[in-house]
Parts: structure tokens; C-alpha cells; sequence
């Protein structure tokens, strides 16, 4: 097997099983598997998720791994945040998603999250204190949730308050998100 | 002419051209003509309004009166904000249109907001000491916000704070939130 840099490295996706923003999904799957990661995507029910192609064109389908419910939280490294409006909307609702994110965040273990992906982190109150990004229109609700600040940059990897938050954009950033992903887990 | 309650009232709806909820927007400007009041439904172009239902079937498609940017805010006397997540995420994003809430609220006209609709109230910071519902997702940022209080009710009138607030959840409210625009637009 040849010696890939994210060989040994989980990573878990978190989603509901609509309006996925397409390429959030799967360019992160495509690109983390290439590298060597297992990754893991949990959606809420073990149906297709139904992406979207700018909130508003069907996208692709694809199939879970497992759904949040069965999930096992103390498997991963790294937990990613896709954005897509209605599935971020809706995935701030679910329990079980705010349990992941908050046990990442209690025992460090680096979160990523793009576009309006962060509503996830407002909801389960782990800004405090934080830099990122997001899709324009989440930044006061993530200043408002607490954030030290908003930037409008393709990145933002932050280690403030004890792990590490990664932040993008839309999925025109998504060449530095899924860099910034690699450097949290091999440098972790 | 026959008298009607909101004869010589004039409401103003205000929309992106994609995503708002069908019978959030249809319902309200068909029962606000039926009782006289004249309803002005500005939009972000002069193209027509794409509504959905449930935020993912397309539902019918509507002609603006006005686009936002053409718009006279002094003329009218109760500001309408409907949901659909896409709409009210991208509306947020318009300075027309948070200028118009704000205008509103400074002149203690009141604002009807249903939905996601009040993600344009936390946008605008007119939530201070505000009691309020919305759809469930929309709880945390509008507390966020320094609303004083969110409840499960289908309907909610306060006047807290020098302007009358009416918000309701999902188009099931619909009688309810109706009821208390009507209230509020013949009490004033």
C-alpha cells in the first residue's frame, strides 16, 4: 500500500440528507480519500443525500455511511461541516450533530467548516473567543454567538479555547480549506 | 366601494427573487387585498419572485410591484418579512433591505416577520428587549441578537421598545399572524 499523508487519519462528515452544497461534499470526500483518510459520512438517515448545486439545482446523490444516530464520536481525528443554506439550516436542529461537534471541540480535536457550515458551531456554543469564516451572511450570527472575530479570507485556522477551528467561504475556497485540513491532521 | 377593514392601509412586502416560501408570501397579499389594504411587494429585481414549498418543490411565480432599490420607505405603514430559508438568508445579505427594517422600527411602524423571516430583524439589530418566535432554527440568533425572550406560540405581538414586533413560526400560523397584522394596522 503505498504511503499516502493521511494513512491511519478518520475523518467524520457530518449532514442532514438535503441541500448538501454539492461540491462541499464531495471534492472533501474525493480529495480526503485520495490522500489516504477514511472518511466517514453520517447523515441523518441511512437514505441518499440529495445535494445541491448553489442551493438550487439537484446535485448529486450519495449514499451514507451511517447516520448520526449510530454514530460512534470517539472514532475520528477531524469533524467536517459542510454548508449548503437548507442543509446547515436543518442540521442545527439535530441533537445528535451538536453532540459531535461539542465533543470535538471538549477533547481538541480539530473541527472544519465551510460556507454556512458555522451555524452548527453558533448552535452548539463553541465560538467563544474564535476567528473565522463563513458564508457572508452567517457572520453576525457567529459574532453574535461569541466570536472574537469575522474575517473575509479563503482560510482561517484558528487554535484559540483549545482545538483547533478550520473556516471557509464557499466552495471557491475549498483548495485552501482541504489544505488547511491535511496540515491539522498530519501536524496533530 | 365597500368598506373594508384596511381600506387606506398599505403594506410593504419585501423578498429576494428566490427561495420565499409560497404560502407565506401568496397567502398574506391575497388576505390583506381581500380587506382593503393596498399591498406593495418590492423585490430584489423586476423579475418575478420563484417561490418554493417547503423550501425544495417550486411553488407558483410572482410579478413585483417595485424592486428594493426604487422603493419609497416613508410610504407605507406595516413592513411584511416572509420566510423560506433561502430568501430570508440572502436577503440579510441586501442593505436595502435591512434599511427598511430599520426605517420601520425607528418610526415605530410596526414589522410582521414569519419564518426565517426574522434573520433580517437580527441583521438590522432592532431586537433588543424583543420577545419573539420564528421558525425553531432561527431561536438561537435571534437570543443571540438580545431578544429578550423566544416562545412556542403561533403568534407573537410586542411592542416592546418603541415598535410593534409581530412574528410567527411556519405557514401553519398563518390565521394567527394574519390576525394580529390586521390588529395591529387597524389599533394604530
Amino acid at each position: 500500500m503505498p504511503d499516502k499523508p493521511l494513512n491511519g487519519h478518520r475523518v467524520l462528515v457530518i449532514v442532514t440528507n438535503y441541500g448538501v452544497e454539492q461540491d462541499e461534499l464531495l471534492v472533501p470526500i474525493r480529495r480526503l480519500k485520495e490522500d489516504g483518510a477514511d472518511v466517514i459520512l453520517a447523515a441523518l438517515t441511512s437514505e441518499p443525500v440529495q445535494t445541491l448545486v448553489g442551493d438550487r439545482d439537484p446535485g448529486e446523490a450519495v449514499r451514507p455511511t451511517t447516520t448520526l444516530e449510530q454514530l460512534d464520536l470517539g472514532e475520528h481525528q477531524l469533524l467536517l461541516i459542510p454548508g449548503g443554506t437548507i442543509n446547515a439550516d436543518q442540521l442545527r436542529l439535530e441533537p445528535r450533530a451538536l453532540e459531535a461537534v461539542r465533543a470535538f471541540a471538549a477533547t481538541g480535536r480539530p473541527i472544519a467548516a465551510i460556507c454556512h457550515g458555522p451555524w452548527a458551531l453558533v448552535e452548539a456554543d463553541v465560538l467563544n473567543g474564535k476567528t473565522l469564516t463563513s458564508y457572508p451572511s452567517v457572520r453576525t450570527d457567529v459574532c453574535n454567538a461569541g466570536a472574537k472575530d469575522w474575517v473575509d479570507e479563503a482560510v482561517v485556522s484558528d487554535s484559540a479555547g483549545g482545538y483547533t477551528l478550520i473556516t471557509s467561504r464557499t466552495p471557491k475556497d475549498l483548495d485552501d480549506f482541504l489544505g488547511a485540513i491535511n496540515e491539522a491532521m498530519v501536524g496533530s
